[in-house]
């Protein structure tokens, strides 16, 4: 028996069973394409010819595969087994599969993983994990050869709750700064000289973010700096320079429209913080409507 | 004679006035409605009854009001006079305004405040200014009340590009945690706690801008991590996990759109930096039509 079963060898499948190799355990491996395998059966692991065999060769499988329907295409049951399943998913495709694993007497952990495969079993790398704690104690030897281990929750949705919005953070910090530089080269400016400046200001304003996060929290968002009102005001000079360019604002609207929209609903004297609320209105509409018409 | 105008006394103007003041400097203040200049008069500030009588007081006028059209209205000719305009405005406002200027035998030099004002006098605040070099550097020390003085370039529109571009990028990124802290906070998870992670990862990920500027620049967006097409596939979970929880998409659903344009447009092997160069369409367009059509 192996130690451990890798269930999908794209980059980041390839790279999280090439850490373990290197780790020296014995590991299983299996591809819906049988070639992807050939490089990590050099370096001594042996190869599945089915998913239910990989599964059957050792006590744990991690499971990397495209999205959520490649899973449940992949997955066979084995009772006994523990999935860790590293595919990327919504909280909720890890529920459904916690409760798919739960019926066939089989342990469920999620991870999210927050690298690149190039730094897989780098310091850098590290995966949220939720769900079945005893499995991540179990196996955490073998999970720290990805990189750090992050527990978030026994509720198996939680670690793609925290992967997702730290990559939704980033994907909003990359569009500020594709808009930022597409303005900046529309003027004749090289980007990499006004780069550094924008680093070192992101950097600054990560400052804000326990303050907004404290208010999110406590629903208290009473301005201490600039106010809605303010930043609603000054925020179509940003949506002018890029018509001005004749650059595609589509990155930028809509937080001018969320400002205005907050004016109009009466937080124009609020933290900016207060959008986070207003990012709720089409659940708490729903609900609202459920008290309505139950 | 004073040694400097300070029209406009918002939130700002009277920090600005207030820091000129605490530096020993000789101030004569001008409001639209006069109480303001009230708390500025007890610290010694002169008050001039019109903008005019203001602008005559001095060498120099520090100008921030609402906005440009505000300027246009307060700003009168008043010969050998140096403007430091610090009023929120774009590039081509700058430019406009300093034509104005030059006509009129002043001297125009544009400026973006990167603070608020509680931050004026603090090491922390600094000020891009463009235009004037001369008039920078006879006015310099007492610019240098307000923070750190950063000059970008004769062109007077510069100023309000460095501006813009940094309040681009932080909204953007202020635009992506106020997403994450709604998808969070959705599923009863106190922000506070994933805040420290995401203000972490944000900064690391701050890593990755400097490649993203010299691919920008070069125009060569070789992908060296993830691609394009991987994050057109990976992004699709972040828009589902919101709407599992009825969140409002709006701040998040324009990057989708565009990683899915850029797969579409044959870009899907480029790295994230392509985005950039798309979002001059409309200029492009704008000049091919004009080839056809002289």
């Amino acid at each position: 028996m192996s130690d451990v079963a890798v269930l999908g060898l794209g980059a980041m499948g390839s790279a999280l069973a090439g850490a373990l190799l290197d780790g020296g355990h014995t590991v299983t491996v299996w591809n819906r394409t049988g070639h992807r395998a050939a490089a990590l059966a050099e370096r001594g692991a042996e190869v599945a010819t089915t998913a239910a065999g990989a599964l059957r060769a050792a006590p744990v499988a991690v499971v990397c595969l495209t999205d959520d329907a490649a899973v449940r295409e992949t997955l066979v049951a084995v009772p006994g087994r523990t999935l860790v399943n590293l595919t990327n998913s919504t909280p909720e495709q890890d529920r459904g599969l916690a409760d798919w694993a739960a019926r066939r007497q089989m342990t469920y952990l999620a991870g999210g993983i927050m690298a690149v495969p190039s730094m897989i079993g780098t310091p850098a790398a590290f995966v949220f994990y939720s769900g079945d704690a005893g499995a991540l104690q179990r196996h955490r030897a073998l999970l720290e050869r990805f990189g750090g281990v992050e527990y978030t929750g026994a509720d198996p949705g939680r670690a793609a709750v925290h992967d997702l919005a730290l990559l939704t953070a980033m994907y909003g910090m990359f569009g500020g700064f594709l808009h930022a530089a597409a303005l900046i080269s529309a003027e004749g400016i090289p980007v990499a000289g006004v780069e550094p400046l924008i680093r070192g200001w992101l950097t600054a304003m990560t400052g804000a973010l326990p303050a907004m996060a404290s208010a999110i929290d406590s629903g208290d968002h009473t301005a201490t700096g600039s106010t809605v009102r303010m930043q609603a005001l000054a925020y179509p000079n940003l949506l002018d320079a890029g018509r001005e360019r004749g650059l595609d604002n589509g990155l930028v609207q809509p937080m001018g429209e969320l400002l205005t929209r907050a004016v109009s609903s009466g937080h124009g004297d609020a933290d900016l913080s207060v959008l986070a609320t207003m990012l709720h209105g089409g659940r708490v509409r729903r609900e609202n409507e459920q008290q309505i018409d139950p």
